[in-house]
């Protein structure tokens, strides 16, 4: 029977039914809905399992596709499934790939802890879909049984925790990464633009030494740069996939070679270098790359959540707050107050980030919270991460596209608040010596006046002298620095 | 304009349009879709907070009906508003709360951290919608302006935090609360079911003395007990409302009363106690009657952590584990394997209360977050409560329903087990003195034998006597006990 | 040989000997510092379990000299010790209250999760202090034995969550407590002090209508006085103690009537209201009640970190800040520059916020992390909390003494930004109407005027019509405030 | 006077005088403990920071050794300092970096968000003690000033990052990272030594496949392995140097190529190869390098908890639980039941990994909150990093030495249960067929036999038969095994 190749018809996705289907599973029948592919495991976790409103992300989904394809591929060729059934269980996989299959995966991510229903209910619909193509009976099982031929040298145990990190890997390259990457450019692009603009520093909040605007923007530049390069470095433990462990680790019921060879058929299908992890009871019961690779995207949001805080801030005002920062105004502000204009970016943005910090926190707790061969909180480990790569991203790219590219000097505020510092009092001590710059600067302090006015008012040296003297610009630039 | 009532036409819910419709805020015109209610403000936060899949939970748009409801029905009391029209507001947002316009409320959740467009969400849709109602032309904003008149005596700086306390109190009454007592009763009935069945004792996941299956469970009943009243406790603050103190706490624009009657009102309205904050600067600025609530649902989530711990581990086995409880079978273990049945119940709800701790870490970082007048983190507040709430309250049930009601002693292993414990040596030092039973305790680990047996081979007792002495049950209730 | 009572001696603390000396246990025999009360098994604990430099908190071993005493009474009432030994051990007893043998506690927080070793600890150190002070020798554990009269009627896994909830009422009452009070009172006078100063009002750090500097002042002391609420409503679960539980909660070899005896003289001789817990099993297992109390430090954290947030904002400057506060300085700033206050106790206090805040969360993991009758990891939830309670009170009060005491209000900044504030345009709109209005705004928000200049400049009204209309300190008290 | 060098006495650590001396700074004179080298700055941050017991880790004062060496010598070099000067600072920081003066660093770690007091202790103490080699007068500043000379070329804001990163490259390499490979090696030696030991595996608690007890451990050890690779990882980042950025990262008052040489120098002291961060701005408003290393500290806890938490459950029992493992006995468990073994070790290791998770958190959230030029919130920063590097080392080793090193299998228990696991009956499906084999399975669960009495019962097969198809080593090396 599995022999025999059938006819694959060019069967649109979709099924023509109303009502219930009858599938069943080692517990007996349940009724389905008619137009969908999925089976009774699926079936009995929604059910059992209706917690909140927090569903599997398709990404995973999309992952179980990638690596539904691979076993079968492996599978075909070592002789262990008909050359037309890996062919079939293939396409019908990019099909879950492509997404055009996601209302087929309604489950919860509050589920059994290995994720084994959601490994069944990708078994269960790309076994209908397969028999669909095949011309056979939806919940026959036959001619592409979901055990026996989707599952094949699978365990949910090691399959899960494969599909996780590919969905990892994949979310990584394809949004957060890139988003990052621009990112950084429009900060490095800011600090280019603004290199030569002298400002008033800041620490501990209050007025200190001037730098200038583009060296402020460089070290933004410089953290989203670092922490990006750090999110990467957590790639080569995701590419470490579980694949071939089976249900303990040992590979029980795994064919030889299985684990290499799948790993190899990942990366060839991905484009990227995934391989077998080389221990696989860790790999089962660990979660430790997925506990970096959570780390590296933490450590965006620390260093993203610093970002935004300073737009908002020198964004603030319009007459009362720093005002460095002109927002681009994106929403109405006050209807009737030209200039204020909410920092809502930056608050999303921050918002995000410290959910990220959170969901970080719960991922970690979750991956010490294994026991023996499995850990058994996979689904929020999955869930956390992919959630927070999303969030991340999608944060990040609004926050550069409506604020970051938008955004522009107060020129005038700059030069006023850089012209009022007393800090530039310390370039004059060469000078003058310690004792008359102080006096100028307290003079300058208790009548409120410019040091340049508290300068000449002192008649320790002219407006001229001042001026060749005291250069905020210079002082961003010393000749000690790089 | 305003002051003739228009006829109030009976139109059902839904806008029979296609493409899209023009609406207009103060910063000009945009296009939204002509089968929606929202305007200008909802479709800008939709192009520029397209972040992630985290909408605002519509516990937040229910709340807010009766927000607006509530101040429409103050404002139309005392002439701010005509009746007609009060009444016509009062209608609409009845429709908000019975979740009837849900599809309206699109925004996502990371957006300006006021809330202010998920207020203007429901300002614009009751706008929109009233004026359907009055037979007026959607967009125009009359006769029912969503500022002027949906938004009257109000700012989303208090009507957003009011809105997050009353859904808050709403979740928690009708949903949290029931379930938490639901769940009690169950573990009240088992720990009463069990109450005579004396079993070993487990500390440091050690053999101890003996206490009864009912008594451990009652050890469960009374932590969910007490956790329950603890959060019930949070309740009082939650009462407390912002609504009056307007945009910065003083009240300005707000008319004389209003926080009072707007209190009264939404207590009469809810059949909660709603009042107005004593002070609403704090209102406004803090979040802390949340992080009480907050910490009430973290509370619950650590005793449930505890109960479910226990039970998947007091089910474990068949054969190598505990094997004290057999847990229901609801979905496929082992196809092949009698008697395995994973924990999924339990694994689930360890997730759901990992998740709900680390959310209400991030609660708390966002209600010490806020600056001056506003906290801007409010939407983080808001919607991971409610979410805690949610998948707490569902994991709850789901735990009882699906578990703890069908949860079995295995009283074969229970009773086998005790019988081999041998901490029940204790029992016998009144009688036969330390060292003795000290040597039988001895005897019968060296050997694996039995206390009883060991008891016997020293000759120091019969059987008869040990049976006597040694009482399990007896030592579940010590006369010292309550 | 307990029955006739020795002379008891009038020894001051101290041993005087070197070297060490031989104590005995179970294990047999260990050598112990000759100066030093402790036994063996404190020794052994020593040797195990040096890890990092974090010691019980004496809090801990002050409260178990209550648990002690209260025991050592209860047990000399009923007979069950002579009374001249419960007499001893309370006078022991009341030393170990005292501080004044806090040197002879020297064990690490990172121990034996049921806390049995602290438990030991204060067993041993009794013992030879009573043994000391009955002329016996050290060592020998007679007249007064560790175990069969200094522990009588109790178990490590009862005694230690009792002392920890004992510790930390003290805590709260003696400490705690009293200094948020102290706080309070200042924050509430500095609102009282500035009732009448407006100042522009700041939403999303941008300027918005006025309050006044008491108003905002007012809203700190609230969200203080709120949180110190919502603690001291932790207390009532504190004062339920496990005391009678024993091992596994059902109180075998405990005397009867000994839980309710011993919470009755532990309220007597401490003046707080102890019952004992309703639930032994649940008191024993888990650790609910210190969860709660741990929420409300957290809570007061939180409502702290705000404040200190905003001082530290408001008093950044001295020119480029939003300057409104002069802090007191309290160690070289700059030595050149005047004016350049850091706001140090700002820093450390959100610091210790910070801190505050991860402690609470490691507090609830902990004690979600029990196993059937026992939570075993007791030391880090006492050492949290103490700790937390410690660095909350000790930056509550250099905050309040060296900080927020010596605050001053720079009100020619305040003036001149009220002066400057745009908002402040809303005044007008009911004169002159919206249009006029804004069209003002936008006048001075171009040239950089204020407002007033701007309204006078555009021929709509005079400055006196100005002056009248536009009274900031009235926008602070709208008629609709209470 | 800097320019004659005087002569260098042989005053031993010590200042021989009683009452206080008269120290000052810019705000004035202050009484110093006499016999104590600090001076003005110290002594009023000691005053107005007293909060808590949390000390300032040595850890940091001997990395500020190195790091004033480092810029004497450079000084020095470069002509700056005299050479004489030069080398007496590096001679007492020699002394400050060997922990002999560690009782002249009182400080708190709850002080100015900067360290800038931590930097003037270290200062302070330097110039005090080379002043009493060089026969000045204490409190002089002369000949060695602390600002002028031990401070030169730097600031609080680039040295307090400077010290804390080589702080926690040394507590990294000196003491973490060699604890965990002693730890890896003792996890690899187990799972070597017990290679060949076929055991039950478990899934979700339940019953499994088997796997050797060697495979178990050789997970442990991957995990671990991998943990400490990741925490190496971190390194880089550590070693890149904020020195050379002085106040706000522009260099100002930094020689020219200070910071290349400065690192360079600190390489030469140290051995590690540190270098001068890329960007200066960065370096000292973020704290990304230590986010990422105490995330690596982290990781080892994740996995640390898991193994410790296996360990405890292995070693339940002695006869209720899973009874594996039999680990050694450090203290008297119960004295008269012999086998109650506690599972102290593991207990201690647990709380101490939720203790350094929660603290990470803490740290990425302080490491969040800097402001434009500077992160105020270092203390808690490096503290909490040297903190869980501490405890994380210290309980490692604990737990290898009085645990893992003494583990023993408990051969007959392990071989028993591996007998009565019904899991087994999969090797038999190739031979007699899926549903006989699960007959046989159904009988053992029903009877309670094992499956081999069963599998005879049947009549399907023989004893022999049996114990030749069903060998559970063998499932433990399935062909596909790599």
């Amino acid at each position: 029977m599995d022999g025999s190749a059938p006819d694959i018809l060019d069967v649109p996705i979709g099924i023509d039914a109303t009502g219930t289907r009858r599938e069943t599973d080692a517990m007996g029948a349940v009724e389905v809905p008619a137009d969908r592919y999925w089976g009774a495991q699926t079936q009995r976790s929604l059910e059992h399992f209706s917690i909140g409103d927090d569903h599997m992300p398709p990404g995973i989904h999309h992952a179980y596709g990638y690596v539904k394809m691979a076993a079968a591929l492996v599978n075909g060729a070592a002789g262990r499934l008909p050359q037309w059934m890996a062919d079939l269980i293939a396409r019908v996989a990019a099909e879950v790939i492509s997404g055009d299959l996601d209302e087929h995966f309604p489950l919860y991510v509050w589920q059994t802890g290995s994720g084994t229903q959601t490994n069944m209910n990708v078994n269960e619909v790309i076994s209908n879909r397969a028999i669909q193509l095949a011309g056979g009976t939806l919940g026959s099982k036959s001619p592409v049984h979901p055990n026996d031929h989707v599952n094949l040298g699978q365990s949910s145990n090691d399959s899960f925790p494969t599909a996780t990190h590919v969905a990892a890997v994949l979310a990584l390259h394809d949004h957060v990464l890139p988003e990052l990457r621009s990112l950084h450019a429009v900060l490095e692009q800011n600090a280019r633009k603004w290199a030569g603009i002298p400002k008033t520093g800041r620490t501990h909040l209050q007025d200190a030494v001037p730098l200038t605007v583009g060296q402020e923007w460089s070290g933004y530049a410089a953290q989203i740069a670092a922490a990006t390069g750090r999110l990467e470095a957590a790639l080569p433990g995701l590419y470490e996939l579980a694949a071939g462990g089976t249900a303990v680790g040992t590979g029980l019921n795994a064919p030889p070679g299985f684990a290499e060879r799948f790993a190899a058929e990942l990366a060839e299908l991905t484009g990227h270098p995934f391989v077998t992890a080389p221990n696989k009871f860790a790999a089962l019961a660990g979660a430790d790359a997925m506990v970096a690779a959570s780390a590296g995207l933490r450590g965006v949001a620390v260093a993203l959540y610093k970002v935004a805080n300073d737009v908002r801030w020198l964004g603030s005002g319009p007459r009362t707050g720093l005002g460095e920062l002109r927002l681009p105004e994106n929403e109405p502000g006050s209807s009737i107050m030209p200039g204020k204009v909410n920092p809502t970016q930056c608050e999303a943005t921050m918002m995000v980030c410290t959910r990220v910090m959170a969901d970080d926190g719960a991922l970690a707790a979750a991956a010490a919270g294994g026991s023996f061969e499995l850990n058994t909180m996979r689904p929020l480990i999955a869930s956390s991460f992919l959630h927070s790569a999303r969030i991340l991203t999608d944060a990040a790219r609004n926050f550069r596209v409506f604020c970051l590219e938008g955004v522009e000097l107060n020129r005038e505020r700059i030069d006023h608040d850089l012209g009022r510092s007393l800090m530039l009092v310390t370039a004059l001590t060469p000078e003058i010596g310690y004792d008359k710059a102080a006096q100028i600067a307290h003079a300058a302090d208790s009548t409120g006046s410019t040091l340049r006015e508290a300068a000449i008012g002192s008649g320790h040296l002219s407006g001229e002298e001042f001026d060749r003297i005291v250069d905020p610009r210079a002082m961003t630039e010393p000749p000690g620095a790089e």
